[in-house]
């Protein structure tokens, strides 16, 4: 089958990485032609947001909407804010499609060092499902006094959590539980500080639980789970947690695995109602852009997720394998411990196809 | 000098590490006679709830006033909900005595084994100093259908931040800094995705850092920080992070060096007004209470802490010296890969004094 497949590299590594995604599933095309992909370019970001003062047109979304998929690289330029490239772009495509399941998998590949005591001899292997539609970072709250020093300024963050978003997150990592060959889900929260929200979670997460009696389930505090990654790995499936703590988690498990530039992430609209995107978990690296060094390696994974999310898991497999016959084989970016570029890591994957 | 200190080992093996610490402090000073304590034991906790419906007397706080400081074991106890032993005793203390800034050193210590490769070779010592009186865990907020299924229920959870109380914090930080090898203040915040409370936190370390340019600082979001503790630890000096930030994070350090069952903690108001209290950071464990195994390290660096306090460093650099030369001898209880009492981990930290 064809699919259309939106890319959108943005700023930074962000364009050296899709760029790298694509000629390796190009590739992978090639050797296994089960499937095309006809790509659709666009150009928005931080060089967009200076020509026209928004970071994507105003018809955006409506342009991706019929896409079968958005592969995304990354958002970010000095001088640029935070919260125009972030809400300017990447959220509102998350938040516009409904994208409210984040997945991160937690994966360790042969012959990158890990800051971890033997951890490629203890076949670790975990994913993160973040919920990505509301809790910590929905945007609500306020300072009264704008920042005036000496003010005696107040400002409040709220966080919001409803029954509704917080039930589909639960059963979405228990199907995705149900899938592994460990079925277990670890459910992140912080109730004994945090009354509302996080009692909340808990609430639906037992009631959850009683429709999956096949999956075995614990409950664990987020300082204790930060503790638990690093103390006992072996013994996590899935973790699922809010958008703050798992973002938290995810970035730590990159790092256990050796370094975010690895990393790769889904964002779902798990009823298929709008285009999915799959989007490496680093950023768009401003100090290392334009060098050719960037790790493509979370740019290649997310891909991955995609032929996953597109229906076609055994050439999803391929892709992974031939990244850890590179990996293997010593072929390694600056950020795990090699020398290879960017090209060089993406001319290994391809060869291992 | 002598010095009033109230003990409070309330639930579990906060029984037995207090006992412990207070034994290897009677054998510190009966060796190095430059300070006395006075102890006043509390029997506050869950047992002391059982009959009076309350953790502590109505005037709990009152008793504690004219202490010199607070030495605390854990609360918490099966079938007593966590808002009761936490709010009803030790967060009524730290709130009660405005206990602003709570310190928790990251300590590797010789023969205990660390889930991250080389920690032993890499001279890691830092410390995070945690915002105690505001923030996430502020208490805020609610819940409006009271867990009712299928209500569509909305829970917001609020975190208050106030220019004062984040001033204080920073520059408490900043003053720690000066006391240390590597001077240097980590920020931790989360203001790409937070704009009001975490930009406040931003702006305010922006101006207090001005005061402190022999200072070295830097900003980092607090996944990267999660990450950079696993990654390049000997970076760090003195990372200073909200209430629920640093809570991850000092776990995350904690179990880096081994065990949480190590780390110890310091409750202070720094304006010395009120008595600061001193406890492991580890809870009442009640799985392992009773039966003698509990790590009193925690505990006993705890002490070394408040001795810090009172004005007597050297003798907490005994202590600790102590506790290495114990670890490093071997003796050590299970949670750090040994077979050790209680008991014997005492003796073996009383030998070394
Ligand atoms: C028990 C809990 C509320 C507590 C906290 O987060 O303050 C604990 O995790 C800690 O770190 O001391
Ligand atoms: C840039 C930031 C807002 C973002 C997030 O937290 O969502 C990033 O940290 C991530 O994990 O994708």
């Amino acid at each position: 089958s064809t699919y259309k497949i939106a890319a959108i590299p943005a700023d930074g590594v962000g364009t050296e990485v899709v760029d790298a995604g694509k000629r390796v599933l190009a590739a992978l095309q090639e050797r296994h032609p089960t499937f095309a992909l006809e790509w659709h370019d666009f150009d928005w970001g931080t060089g967009y947001y200076e020509q026209h003062g928004r970071m994507m047109p105003e018809d955006g979304l409506e342009q991706l909407r019929g896409m079968d998929a958005i592969y995304f690289g990354a958002v970010g330029w000095p001088g640029v804010p935070d919260h125009v490239t972030l809400w300017g772009l990447r959220l509102a495509i998350c938040q516009g499609f409904d994208q409210w399941a984040n997945v991160r998998p937690v994966t360790f590949h042969p012959g990158v060092p890990s800051p971890i005591v033997d951890a490629h001899e203890r076949e670790l292997d975990w994913v993160v499902v973040r919920e990505n539609s509301e809790g910590e970072y929905s945007g609500f709250g306020g300072r009264n006094f704008g920042g005036r020093e000496g003010s005696g300024e107040v400002a409040v963050q709220s966080a919001v959590f409803t029954e509704a978003g917080t039930e589909r997150i639960m059963r979405f990592a228990f199907d995705l539980a149900r899938t592994r060959d460990r079925k277990k889900v670890s459910c992140v929260t912080k109730s004994n500080a945090q009354q509302y929200g996080m009692v909340l979670w808990d609430d639906v997460f037992a009631r959850v639980a009683q429709d999956y009696p096949d999956v075995e389930t614990e409950k664990v505090l987020v300082d204790a789970m930060a503790a638990k990654f690093v103390l006992r790995p072996e013994d996590l499936s899935v973790v699922v947690a809010t958008n703050l703590h798992a973002d938290i988690l995810s970035d730590l498990g990159s790092a256990m695995a050796g370094s975010l530039g690895l990393a790769s992430s889904a964002n779902l609209n798990p009823e298929r109602r709008t285009p999915s995107m799959f989007e490496p978990v680093h950023g768009s690296a401003p100090d290392i852009a334009g060098q050719g060094i960037a790790n493509p390696i979370g740019a290649v994974l997310s891909a991955a997720l995609m032929l996953d999310h597109l229906g076609h898991p055994e050439e999803a497999t391929r892709l992974r394998e031939a990244v850890d016959k590179a990996t293997g084989a010593g072929v390694r970016t600056r950020d795990v411990g090699g020398a290879a570029t960017t090209e060089e890591v993406v001319e290994a994957i391809v060869a291992g196809l």
